[in-house]
């Protein structure tokens, strides 16, 4: 039995080119053999479309879509993720979930998703309805079990038992003889793992192949990683597609010989290959060819030029220099050899003038009032300010720097350093900044070593330095996992050893940095906890815990 | 049998703050005679929490908090709003909302929220699992049905049919004598009206009392009216209490002669109201006691200055106005006559200066290109500058001054205009913020008529006006109501008699903005469909319909 998988990077909302790109998979599934071919979830419609399914016309059009992508279908059926409608007068959400067996022309079954994640980045509750039974498909005597993504995510692999019904338990009893799985798993570090684990899980303890075809692709702050998965009945990988591509491959899941995909991961490289493509993703699939960002010399706007670079080519990558006063020789150096090293453009444009002319404007109004850190974010404004300007004459997508961990304790300046689009590094703790950089230079330097080796400044006073206000990285990124990620109270954190004063603090600047963070440009989410529509906190609010 | 109503304004997440408050109007309702109290929805906990409740102790210190409040009860119950745990190892979320009856000392009964409210701005799936039986409590021969916001709302009131339980009907089939309603009900235009008709007929199909007692208060982008409300068994509305203000009141369902509450609302009033209140509890629960914005002469700035003034009074609010070569010598005079009207402060702060040093920096880089665009936000952002650099010098909290209708366009700068911790008026169309600055002028001139009677402009370049660029207001308004709130589709809107031209102009830009609007500041939600947490639309994506 050969099955075709179709992972593919569909984009939210565009049903023309989303039908093509499906088509376009079909047939190479077919032309290496298929007899039954899988797309990944929501595949026609673009995962999450988020509240566009509420337009008029949006499910409507979806429906049109797939009626269109039925009459092209042949013998070799098709089994495509798309949203249907759930009836207007029963009570419920207005939409479903849904895949759709198509074959010889028409639609021959409707499947809906029966469990329905509403936690961290889903919020599948909002929109549907889930489907009350599961029935496997009679196909070529054959019994197949159809279901989507959560479906089969077993209780052990979720945080706590979120549902009271079990699909593949309810198929298992029916009778079936295979297991396909249509997905949109976003990537997070561990996750590729994670899945192999729990697809090899279902398979042994269903006692069937398991078929799991994952969407690959970004879109917003979510990045699909591919790997899709063939299982045998015994639980043993049969096939794992590659990461962070589209590909079609086709796969007899009695026949194959077993593989060990375990092998290739690198943690470093799996967070930069899901970097590259939602980077990649999210430029172009906004329309724009090009980017621009700040160099300031440091390891952040480093790393984020590499990535631009490797996502979209050296010609289409302009960075920026901006030296102050404050900036040591290093920064503009640093930058320019950067940009040599990357093959992209570098202006250099001092910061001063503006500096001298915003000061003076605002003189009469702070009377004689000392610097602070007002003239701080002055310059970090400044070159944020330069940068939009070059961002609009050339019509370049602004990539903002910062990483994570600043991110959490409001080290950056909003309007200022903040500025941006797309903040690239935004979910990488500063430490795991570092272990990229390191990993990118594995081989030869695309990063200067002296970047890498500097200690971080941020060069916005005289001899600054990053550790004259922060904690050592190593430290803060530790409290952070636990204060932001898992979510523990400040005692329960200082039981575990760490410095009381400074899990306060860490603690007080995380909440009481939401307002930029609410502010703050879509990150790419490469862990399990990112900032932004996984983490939803009030601004308003006096908890302290 | 005297109820009492404990309309009160919780902080998100201050248990301490938020126990004392509920005592005291506790206490206020024993001395007026009250038998029995009853507060909002989560009172003690603030609403909505959001991932707070996810953080280890945030829930844990709720039931320490309830047990407390407990102990301070007497004979006179008290039913409380407050968040339980759901079983670790059953099935579902990890929480409930829910409900206590404190009665001599202890928790006599616990009572669960039925229908959970997700879509729009509630995630309460997210959170919470569904209590599974509706009780009536026994209370002193009385059988009162206890039930939580949302549980009590019809069909008819919401958008569709989105339960299969009616929490009402199951009470009823057990047989009460009075239902009282615990909840966090925010504030749109016409809601007020809504909410009496709906506890008017849930009175009438009950055949029974109903005690409805709404927050108060600003949470965040959604502001509680309170407009608590006693209905009798025939559906006639016995009181209500006042809007925007905490109130403890003691009614008779029984007793007390019915009342006209429909007679006192005015639309622009109701707007008004729901602004100062909303932006006085942003800024005093965020922990600032002033604020700052730029005054450019324009209505949107006034109006949200006119605001600020009644909210936290003329010392706490700080004003720039900031001149360029563009602007008409009105911007200026009319900013100074309007600071003099409210009694507030406002410094005059030229940006020709800092405007020639950026574009002195900037020009080696772009070589000769043209002036476009890129120069008018220049001088935006330049202004954002500044009013960041008196925010953080003063520690003044910045307000933005945007409409509804310029976000959903863009016709505003990021980074310039839209800096801000607070978007006040970023929920009224632009044809509103007309009908209110006329209706805070209606006995004495607050704004300057000339700012209310000259045509809008941006005055970012020679004699510009909002026309040259956008429809007439009014035309703009009629079809982002239709395209945003209703979430018709272009040909929808044509078909009803709008030019296509403009419709498609209009459409592009809604949907070609999303990303700016990611950035925005927060904005006070006072229309059924406010950008921000109730819309959640992707950045990358290309539907069209």
């Amino acid at each position: 039995m050969k099955i075709g998988l179709a992972q593919i990077n569909s984009v939210v909302g565009d049903f023309p080119a989303n039908v093509k790109r499906i088509l376009a998979a079909y047939r190479e599934c077919l032309e290496a053999g298929a007899e039954l071919v899988i797309t990944p979830e929501l595949a026609l419609v673009g995962y999450p479309p988020r509240d566009l399914v509420f337009k008029s016309r949006f499910v409507p059009q979806c429906l049109q879509a797939l009626d269109y992508l039925a009459g092209e279908i042949g013998a070799v059926p098709l089994v495509v993720g798309y949203i249907d409608v759930h009836h207007p007068t029963r009570p419920g959400k207005p939409f479903r979930n849904a895949a759709a067996w198509l074959e010889h022309g028409t639609i021959r079954h409707r499947i809906w998703k029966t469990l329905l994640p509403t936690y961290d980045v889903f919020d599948e509750r909002r929109y549907f309805e889930p489907g009350t039974t599961c029935e496997p498909v009679l196909w070529n005597g054959w019994r197949v079990g159809v279901t989507i993504c959560e479906d089969i995510w077993t209780d052990e692999s979720l945080q706590r038992p979120f549902y009271d019904r079990d699909p593949v338990a309810e198929l298992s009893a029916r009778g079936i003889d295979l297991l396909l799985n249509l997905s949109a798993s976003p990537f997070h570090l561990g996750k590729p793992a994670q899945r192999r684990a729990l697809i090899g899980g279902v398979a042994r303890s269903a006692r069937v192949p398991v078929i799991y075809c994952n969407s690959v692709g970004g879109n917003d702050q979510l990045v699909f990683d591919g790997h899709s998965l063939v299982a045998d009945a015994g639980g043993c990988i049969r096939a794992q597609l590659p990461g962070f591509a589209e590909t079609c491959r086709v796969v007899d899941p009695f026949a194959t010989p077993a593989t060990d995909a375990s092998a290739e991961e690198d943690p470093a490289g799996q967070l930069y290959q899901a970097l590259v493509l939602g980077l990649r993703d999210y430029v172009t699939k906004c329309g724009f060819s090009s980017v621009c960002l700040g160099l300031s010399g440091g390891i952040d706007s480093a790393l984020t030029a590499a990535i631009a670079v490797d996502a979209l080519g050296p010609q289409a990558v302009h960075g920026l220099t901006m030296p102050s006063g404050y900036s040591s020789s290093g920064s503009v150096d640093d930058s320019l050899a950067l940009a040599r090293n990357l093959g992209m453009s570098c202006d250099v444009v001092p910061i001063g003038g503006a500096f001298e002319a915003v000061k003076a404007a605002m003189r009469p109004v702070f009377a004689g009032k000392p610097e602070d850190v007002t003239e701080e974010n002055m310059q970090a404004r400044i070159r944020g300010l330069f940068l939009m300007a070059l961002s609009n004459k050339e019509n370049r997508l602004l990539l903002t720097t910062g990483n994570k961990s600043e991110l959490a304790v409001g080290y950056c300046t909003i309007y200022g350093d903040m500025c941006g689009g797309l903040a690239v590094i935004s979910d990488l703790p500063k430490v795991r900044v570092y272990e990229v950089a390191r990993w990118l230079n594995r081989e030869r330097e695309v990063i200067p070593w002296n970047t890498i080796d500097k200690p971080p400044s941020a060069e916005l006073r005289p001899d600054q330095k990053d550790q004259d206000t922060l904690p050592p990285y190593e430290t803060l990124d530790a409290i952070l996992e636990l204060y932001v990620e898992q979510q523990l109270s400040t005692d329960e954190i200082i039981d575990l050893g760490f410095d009381e004063n400074t899990v306060r603090w860490i603690q007080r600047r995380v909440d009481l940095n939401e307002w930029k963070r609410h502010q703050a440009a879509p990150g790419l989410r490469v862990t399990s906890k990112a900032f932004g529509i996984g983490r939803r906190m009030p601004i308003v609010q006096r908890f302290v815990g």
